[in-house]
């Protein structure tokens, strides 16, 4: 058991920095439920926890642990209020085969660059059985903190690529690609599939074009009522709610 | 035209602050698309904006418009990313009239603490269709920047309200009261109404006991494959989010 020295103190906030946690090849994660929930699954390589979490908590599966004061905690977290428990994990390592996709739905984005939008959206596709998601080189790092508390543990199950879209939908033979545009046909009246993937895009540009030639099936989520004219748009981790929402219906139905 | 004084950019910055927006009866909203979205909707007490966007647009309808470099908006902005105008409306003053329910879908948030989440709703209500949101009294401000920043322009169009849920929905007669619920009916396969009511919760809570007694229909979003177990929940927004969009599926296709 070791105390925070300032060294680590100064680490443990570096894991702000994508620089530092691909050099590192790790990723900091904070809270109980979340720690929790990423114990099982990631290595720890380091933990810091108050008296009162160590004690719930009697076999901690970590190279190392430190039993800490709030405030030493406080001054380690990144977050506003900080929550008994902080870990640095390492990152895993994932091969992309594109063959689950005759069977599996997956997600792919197109630049999402706002860290609470990926965290969330990994979080729905967790909630909906979705166990892929690939992102475009440019998409926002999975392992943002910000990213990671937002996924509410769904970064444990959820497995996510980063990889350039076009060479990868390229790839793919007779596969269903789907995206949501404004000109895309209404998606309640397609028969949407139980397999390929759905391409949602930047949150100012939507879909790139590269992308969107790659697209075979165009999908529009209706606004209502349909009749009323609109400017306006939906934020990318509600348009893919919506949608991932729809396909599963129908796939629980037919 | 006036230059922006310190003291103007202490007040605009002190916006940030409920106590402040509540005394003044006052907001701030920032950025080209947002100013103008807001700015036939609500009267413009004050303005600052860069001399290309005073370019583009000659008749500005607010009391004060300042020219600004764009050191000097930085300095006044709330944003990471300052963006050429920002400016402080008057907040409206809404009356509640609950016969609306009798023919319109409306949401209640029982206590939303995120300003985040509370802007996507009003968002996400705006292209429902959803014209008036019903907030607990402990629900963030509606006001709060982050909130009028992630509406981009839908609080224009949607009237929040802030009122005790209790009261509120002991007063409805004969009106539908929708929640979501770990042990409500799935969704899919209720015929939803046009009309009433659809109560959300707070992000860590869920729904409170007092409003969840008044609730008359418990629905539940379901996960897929819905055999999987899961400890897991959607975030409140993109719960809202697949509900509504559910609410509107079958309003336009029955």
């Amino acid at each position: 058991m070791s105390l925070l020295s300032k060294n680590k103190i100064k680490y443990i906030r570096s894991l702000e920095l994508k620089k530092i946690r691909k050099e590192e090849k790790v990723f900091l994660a904070e809270g109980p439920k979340l720690v929790g929930d990423l114990l099982g699954h990631f290595p720890c390589c380091f933990l810091a926890a108050t008296s009162s979490w160590l004690q719930e908590h009697v076999s901690v599966p970590a190279d190392e642990v430190a039993e800490v004061s709030q405030d030493e905690l406080s001054r380690a977290s990144l977050l506003k209020t900080p929550q008994q428990v902080l870990a640095v994990f390492k990152q895993p390592e994932y091969t992309i085969d594109t063959n689950m996709l005759r069977n599996s739905l997956c997600l792919a984005l197109d630049d999402v660059q706002d860290p609470g939008n990926l965290g969330t959206i990994i979080r729905l596709a967790d909630w909906f059985g979705i166990e892929d998601i690939f992102c475009s080189l440019n998409t926002v790092d999975v392992y943002n903190p910000k990213t990671v508390q937002a996924t509410m543990g769904g970064i444990a199950r959820v497995k996510v690529h980063y990889t350039p879209l076009p060479d990868l939908i390229g790839s793919l033979d007779n596969i269903p690609v789907y995206g949501t545009f404004l000109d895309g046909e209404n998606m309640y009246e397609q028969q949407l599939s139980r397999n390929g993937l759905i391409v949602m895009g930047n949150e100012g540009n939507g879909i790139s074009k590269e992308v969107e030639i790659l697209i075979n099936r165009k999908l529009y989520i209706p606004n209502y009522p349909q009749e009323r004219e609109t400017s306006e748009s939906l934020n990318v981790a509600i348009a893919t709610a919506v949608v991932c929402a729809e396909f599963r219906r129908q796939a629980a139905s037919f």
